[in-house]
């Protein structure tokens, strides 16, 4: 096959806030070759990303990433493997091009498993697939009483597993963040999984974390996420030996293999969160899962947005059975669930599984995206580089 | 000062090539408030570092840089970090985020110090610069006997120390790459100083690099810059270990202070080389520079294109009085020379200083660069959110 096209749909809901929902846009990208397309999405920043896809070369080492997609040929996983080589090295100084590559890649693999027959998780080499345990994501309440009741929603939803995030952590006290962790504690109850994210809210400071860490340590929180920037390694790797109970995660803004593996050598994190849609797709997801692997550390998925986004994150480590624990977007905004015709629903165990349909199993509704189009143009020397259309 | 407007001019040459010549395209930066205005420069891609200034919000963590700067408050040194923060934050799950800060920064030191009547440096806290050698930066010739002489001409035009860079290494085979070497040597002469750069050409190949170490050794290169991937960590600090006289360099591609400060610590680089035009500016780089001292290691700065940005990467270490040598774009394109009114020419004895006026000191050839704006439109709903505009 030939990549003969490469078409970017920008969606967003009408009104964007400055939560920290990163389900109110999404960037899909549909593949294309001859009778066969294959979707995917890139995280963040839709404008940015199309523009990292279309911009004028600047040099050879600062080239659009689609001078490195268009046109190649796409016959196995190895072809995407050799076209991320190239995009990394021409695209060497475009700092976007890896948020913009992964959701190529991903719909590369669709488009590949599409052609096969065959899903995703074949192709990267899994005989079998095993379910995994979703837990509810959500951002915690305003106050710990707020907390509490979207724990006994999450709860009664048959989630087994949840997670809070971001909100006030960190922005007053350290009792009111104790208060929430209680108050999440309380409304999941004694057995649920209960899982800690805040967002990078302590930048560098040990202490603020470490701070937190008895806190946690009561309410037997499973993981701490992302207490620092995701490059203070130094940060991480003292705040894990300081901590006998709760294991850090991180990695979510990885946006290369490097970045991961370096959380889990000098980081010494205890769970590695991939967002396929950021690390430059699947294909280096996989390559993080494996060493996550080798070094006794557990691979998890990150996922706010869609189910395609879900599905491509799940691909990686869909193999691996003591991996369980996946991200679930819980309560997504209304594009985020309405853009694809089907999704990874819950079994009546509570477990989630891939499906077994080609590529990533999963369909776009057109007619649904199509409500949140947001139309985009980009002219540079009179040439217009960047149409949206609504041709799905 | 209120930060009343920014405003970005994106120049190019008429032509842009493949080759790894940074020089070709260039994005300034105007800031602006009461009767003062700053000038700075993003390295790379223009286009998507003006479209992540603009771009509209994806939520509280993705939002446009744009937002992070305009109407705040400048009125010293600790404001331009206060905002460094915010943007770090606000623009967490922006990719290009970094770059385009970069420009900004620059350009409100420039601004900081034309409102006091004081050079960057000052402001930054040294008493006095000590000026620099500078290195002839240019790329390697297509054969060896090129190369030679590339290296004759660096000579005739009084370069103690050259850089040689990209091009064939790496491409073809071990000899072919010594040749090119011992060319460059000949042509330099017994007392130059000779750096050889790389370009990332070996990814994350360990051997391939160490091939080629003997042939460094023997013709007396003092760095050998770039070998990996910027993040490759590891194979940096492998080869560093295996290298006895031939120290590494890298850093270029470092767009926070933790990516140069893991370089040094777990790449084991002798020289830290930081681009103020990605790293996030002035600031930042001057923490690099502080960092360096602390740990032994010798700043340099990454310059390829006009002596505005030559001007901002060189304040971070200029009272560093043993951290002598400098990159010095030696063959730019016309652009990145005529842009600029005033160049920081070589004294007498062919050392570089910083001008002694204030800001970066260095002024704007309105006419010159119009010649090389380039038209740009990015339209998102309708609405302009960036237009170019020749009113420089």
């Amino acid at each position: 096959m030939k990549i003969e096209s490469v078409d970017f749909f920008y969606l967003s809901m009408p009104e964007v806030t400055t939560e920290g929902d990163g389900s109110q846009d999404a960037l899909l990208v549909r593949v294309a070759s001859g009778s066969h397309v294959g979707w995917g999405e890139c995280e963040a920043s839709p404008l940015v990303s199309i523009a990292a896809f279309v911009c004028p070369m600047s040099h050879g080492a600062c080239r659009p990433v689609g001078d490195s997609v268009l046109g190649q040929t796409l016959d196995g996983p190895a072809d995407i493997a050799r076209i991320a080589v190239q995009v990394e090295y021409d695209s060497m100084d475009l700092l976007q091009a890896p948020h913009t590559w992964s959701g190529v890649e991903i719909a590369l693999w669709d488009l590949l498993g599409k052609s096969r027959g065959e899903p995703v998780w074949k192709l990267l080499g899994y005989r079998q697939q095993f379910r995994k345990i979703p837990y509810a994501s959500q951002l915690f309440g305003d106050t710990p009483e707020e907390t509490l009741k979207l724990a006994v929603r999450a709860k009664s939803n048959r989630f087994a597993a949840v997670k809070f995030g971001w909100g006030p952590i960190g922005k007053t006290s350290l009792k009111t963040d104790v208060d929430h962790f209680v108050a999440a504690r309380e409304g999941l109850g004694a057995d649920g999984i209960l899982l800690i994210d805040v967002g990078q809210i302590f930048g560098e400071n040990l202490e603020a974390a470490v701070a937190r860490l008895p806190g946690l340590e009561q309410v037997g929180a499973r993981w701490l996420e992302e207490p620092f920037h995701t490059a203070a390694l130094e940060a991480y790797g003292a705040l894990a030996s300081r901590s006998h109970k709760v294991k850090l995660a991180g990695g979510e803004g990885a946006h290369n293999f490097h970045m991961a593996q370096h959380l889990i050598d000098y980081g010494g994190v205890g769970y590695v969160q991939v967002d396929c849609g950021r690390i430059g797709g699947i294909g280096v997801a996989k390559k993080v899962a494996d060493y996550a692997v080798a070094k006794g550390v557990t691979f998890v998925n990150h996922t706010f947005t869609s189910h395609l986004a879900l599905s491509a994150s799940l691909q990686p480590y869909a193999g691996l059975r003591t991996h369980e624990i996946c991200e679930f977007p819980f309560a997504p905004k209304p594009l985020a669930r309405e853009f694809t015709a089907n999704h990874l629903d819950r079994d009546s165990d509570g477990f989630v599984s891939l499906p077994d349909g080609p590529g990533l199993g999963i369909a776009i509704d057109s007619e649904a995206a199509r409500k949140y189009l947001v139309e985009v143009e980009i002219k540079v020397k009179g040439k217009t580089l960047f149409a949206s259309s609504d041709q799905f």
